[in-house]
């Protein structure tokens, strides 16, 4: 082969890539001055977050007692900025409008309204993961101290990024949530979803593999090892075969649940209060308040 | 122990280290000029790679319907540029040969020849990805359009890894394949070898823990969940005890096959058309077609 | 919500966030000049030690037979000069002491020492390793070659970070041994607690999900798959509810075990030499010397 | 002091540093989503013009001959995008307007047709950047060749920054140009006034401390040597004593004119076509057409 | 010449290169935990010194109205930090001391006493260079705005770095404050030594090329152009033949004194009140207040 | 304009910018695998030279006296292979020749046999260096010490590039020696053509618009002050008007020769042993041994 015909051959393979109706929903084609959905922001959003919820531990590590309202201010002030620009670019995802259009504007303005609700919700998203970490750190015989749950906890990782998530998610803003818990799932293996609703004191041990479902609902003080599912078993579909968006499929924790390493637990069931599930045990009925289950053998 | 007294055991710890005859085959040699294997270049390849077949999703975010081709150029030479040398970085691994002899220039030939072949084959590439993609908006509710799975669901950037290393492994080019898998099971815990045979509209749902192994064959319609296994079961081994190379051992996996969560499949067996194996079992035989299997209760 | 009403509640939100009588655990407070344990310095630091072990595979690819000496030289010094500073922080860590007093010196002169001893078990760490690369080489038909193993095996890169840390967490050093393991989990789903002794010869196929908790013991020649969890199954807690630290609670695993994937392993009990586990299994009791368990069909 | 005394003394500085009333016009005050001039995109801005104009010299090295256009589209569309925002940055300097005001929106508007019309007179400006290369290249017996020329000579780098300046100092457009011949006089010592108006064939041989001044207008073949001062000797100023704008102060330098090192030239005067100006001269008055000035011994 | 050959001679070079008894003034040897002078760190100093004292127009341009004060307050923390560590490394800068001597306790307290004493003059600093900035705009038609001036005139950047050098300068710190001025030097051409006595409503118009040695005393409103130098014209010896170090050699420019560019002014000699200096003219007399100076014809 | 026209307009630029035909020496085309003369990788080769020549005061700053010799190995093979690579690009600079020729190869192992030749030339290039230091320390009442010297005065920087570029330069390479010295004129202001022959005891005060042109000779204890030119004052050309290279046209300078700021020396003259120039002056006649030149009044 000619350098020549590799050349020919190339740019044959670059006309076939660039013919657009040959994959019309692969390609996001950009508007003028649309902000988009960025990986990398919303990394920095997170990081954000995590210092001005642990600070010390995250962002800046020489924080002092007495600076600190200024480093908060910062901060808060970057994540507002930021923030808005991300949710901004969920709102607009994937919809198609006039350039300069009302609905346009409108969109800019509910994103910085949202962004300002989310940081109100900051101090008491932090009074609840306090409950999270304490519940790790006396969950854990290993755990020598608060601050070795702070900085190093997978679990607290995940968490942290979950609760944010969960509050965009309840202000209806699309995209932007799932991502945050995805960057989450990429970082320690633990993928909740952030529609889930998760209760105070929660806790997940090791946490590779962990699932937890789009419509899961778990009480207080429920403790999840590695490897666990809450999962869909099946779902409806509509007359052309797509599913059916938003019924209730996943399974219903009640308060002090604890569910043991690579346990399946599938559909829209419930296990009842103080109920402890073994481990690599694949569970597809409700289970009574304080009941046990374990793999045969 | 004095500084001095520390010194002298300081050196004597590099003196070990620097004794080559004690480690022969954990130091990688450099020959001048020759390529190396690189992580970082081979993540700008995949990175590469991503931009071209999802544009606007990964890469520059701003590209315009009427701008494309262009940068679909510039990204198409660069990665043949970048491909070029890694993949002459495969050839070599691991060889030894005089500098400036006739195979290492054969092998730069060809590697040149092997990366205009590669990018030959990215439009089907793409075709193929398109189905895999579907899949995995039909089979998930909670996916709320098309976008939102290129964006974010780790089994595609999973899936994307594998078929661009299944290429350059059927191109019998050492090494580059497997790291490129590797990167996805970092970055998602999808352990797919590069060997393995898989159909179109192919998906994994969440997928932490998931393994398929080299000879594995996989139809078209197969869904597999997280932590699901495709292994062998045990390898035979030549006199001197070393596993023999290259003996199918992995699980054959018939269309429109489902395995749910940390299911393990082990060794050469067939799962027939249409099989469902539920989640947390062992199955070490083969399925009948449309067949069931679960975890006794 | 005018600008106005939306800076007050930005502000309100600052000011609740910055009273610290909130969260005094959740605050890591800075005192001047002592420094602070640092994830990207001590990425920094195994990305040093693994350009020591394995010159050329990691760290500067274009390292010469005849400038091994002088790059070793220089990685060492640098390692030494960063271990001592994180080893320092570990010490101090969450301890609280008057600035300049005597204690804080002599823990500055201990981490120095303590550097120097690291550095000097070099050398066998690397012939340790040496062995878990064979023993991976040995166990995977799908190896061509050594240099793959070290270059892209997720559980070498797990267990080069396990066997460093062990090293520190036998000096009593906080904190730092533990970041050090769950840096590679997060990077290789691979949890080993720096607490657990292996043996020599240790191999982890695939590995995500796998948990090897910090009691447990594990002999030569030892063989996991993925998702494999040596953990505990409960733990004594004292009369105020802590659970009470350092008991053992993890496994013992004999020469020559094997597990297969997903099998969960909890509480002190004793797997005999040459025993093997099947998938998916849930064992808490001891199983004799040369036996093996699977899942009931 | 103690440090209890040093943080009162700070917090005293700290205090009076954000005092407002006491620095008005020295603070910069941010209005949401208005973008401002930014150093560090301007220097994108020439960088991206400079590999437009110069392609392989400057930008990715890597260019072939049959790849050119798809680097110029991207390169071109890359710089629409950035330009439009700097000249928005501009137009929107210094001024205060409502948020979201029709006029706002006239100026984004306005920012994205200057900078189409920019664009549009990028090959007439290489046209001329060949001649000034051209110049200097024969006038410098020390230019090996072409190449040098436009890689290395500080003078072209001055003037094309220069000419890019002149053509949107002629659009009106506030600051931005200024910025970018401050960018190159840092960079070379050359310091050319965005307004001057300089015929073709233009060169400056070393340059170090040339200044031209915004109203001068030079010929055409006319050659600077470093040091020279094209100045004003005075200027008036209105009641208030402020200097009045925009009147014609500085030389005019006919076609042909050459100036020696450190010749210092002050006035509205005019130097005729062809004269030789020697070094370290101060003239403020005319020269007739192929005059000569020197010093006087 | 062989490989071998080729290595014997670089071996030859490095060898050498590293006898230290050859050049042992060229070496800084590093004592451990001793800070270094650092270019970054310093120039990291001035660019948070500019968003100090110019807040929007340097640092992040971001900034509002309202939340100035927690901006300025994290920026001060960083100098202080900062400049304690690089005064620090000035006063002990190629001084020999016992390591963990009182000595250098001390250096380390006195650092962080003036680093506090610096942040203490930041608000005069800024009353005096807003002087500056106002000379600047007033003399010079081509200045549309106050912040232009402030954004892109290279004499407030190199006056700004004098300010703060010259504040350092007189707490007899070694080293940094030489740095400082140097950074400016390289960056605008203008070399102001830090012992230098400037007054206020300082200018230089354009500057290139302008040098104003250590002993220069220099009254309010003066004015200087392009390539003025302010220079000695010798200097006493000692017996040994070294410059005695300290004594005043430079000139003395009364209130509202103007130099053209490139005029030499060398000795310590005095120009009166309201003196007009030429361009391109060597002075080593006295000049009268009111006098002119020009270059004969 | 509308959208579509504007689009229009620049495509119609873009167009005219492609046309290969309009600029055919203004574009660099690259030819696969050739190096390419880059400013930023000549960057880090000063960098790495500055290192070896004055280690600790530039590169690591914490070089222990025990670890010199490992730094000097691993700069040393660094500074090797990365010079090989600009030699060799040098070498190619502007030649078109048949990829794979004879001819190429010859410049790859030429490239490499110079480097190895340049490394050798160090240690003398070192001593020669330390003259200049010690003659910039004498002669500058303001320099406090050695270190400061070699830290922070820019005509050092600018003279160590010379000195590099110089050793290049007597080696024919082309293009390389011209863009380091260029990088030091655009760093310090001082432009000293690689060509020039310079003795030792070199020194530069403040430096600013100081140029040495092409064939200049300059004896020992040679001092200039800032803005001296040393340049040519005309030159033949030949029958097409193209000057004639090489021809030598700058001025001789005997040993101990001082010349003030702002002089211009022009011309094949001569300035005699000892012989002292006043500043601003413009000399175009031999000067006699130990004479003295100064401005007419």
């Amino acid at each position: 082969m000619t350098t020549i015909e590799q050349l020919g051959f190339v740019k044959e393979a670059v006309d076939k890539l660039a013919d657009q109706s040959t994959f019309p929903e692969l390609f996001s084609k950009y508007d003028d001055d649309d902000p988009i959905p960025s990986g990398k922001i919303l990394q920095e959003i997170i990081d954000l977050c995590r210092s001005v919820l642990f600070p010390g531990y995250f962002g800046n590590p020489t924080v002092h007692n007495h600076t600190l309202s200024f480093h908060l201010g910062v901060s808060v002030e970057r994540l507002l900025q930021l923030l808005t620009g991300q949710i901004q670019a969920g709102l607009l995802f994937g919809k198609e409008a006039d350039a300069d259009s009302e609905w346009k504007r409108s969109c800019s303005r509910r994103a910085k309204l949202l962004a300002v609700q989310f940081v109100g919700t900051l101090p008491e998203l932090r009074r609840v993961l306090a409950t999270d970490i304490q519940a790790a750190f006396e969950g854990d015989p290993a755990a020598s101290c608060i601050g070795e749950v702070i900085s190093c906890y997978p679990a607290i990782r995940a968490i942290v990024n979950y609760r944010i998530a969960h509050e965009l998610y309840k202000m209806n803003i699309p995209l932007i949530p799932r991502i945050i818990t995805e960057m989450a799932h990429s970082e320690t293996g633990i993928d909740i979803h952030p529609g889930a609703e998760i209760g105070e004191y929660f806790t997940i041990d090791h946490g590779t593999g962990v699932v937890i479902g789009q419509t899961c609902i778990i009480g207080h003080h429920v403790k999840l090892y590695q490897g666990v599912t809450l999962g869909a078993k099946s779902f409806p579909t509509d007359e052309s075969g797509h599913p059916i968006k938003g019924i209730p499929r996943h399974p219903i924790l009640g308060n002090g649940v604890t569910v043991y390493s690579n346990a399946t637990i599938l559909g829209r069931i419930t296990i009842g209060e103080g109920a402890v599930i073994g481990g690599n045990i694949w569970v597809t009925d409700d289970v009574e308040p304080y009941g046990r289950r374990v793999q045969r053998k």
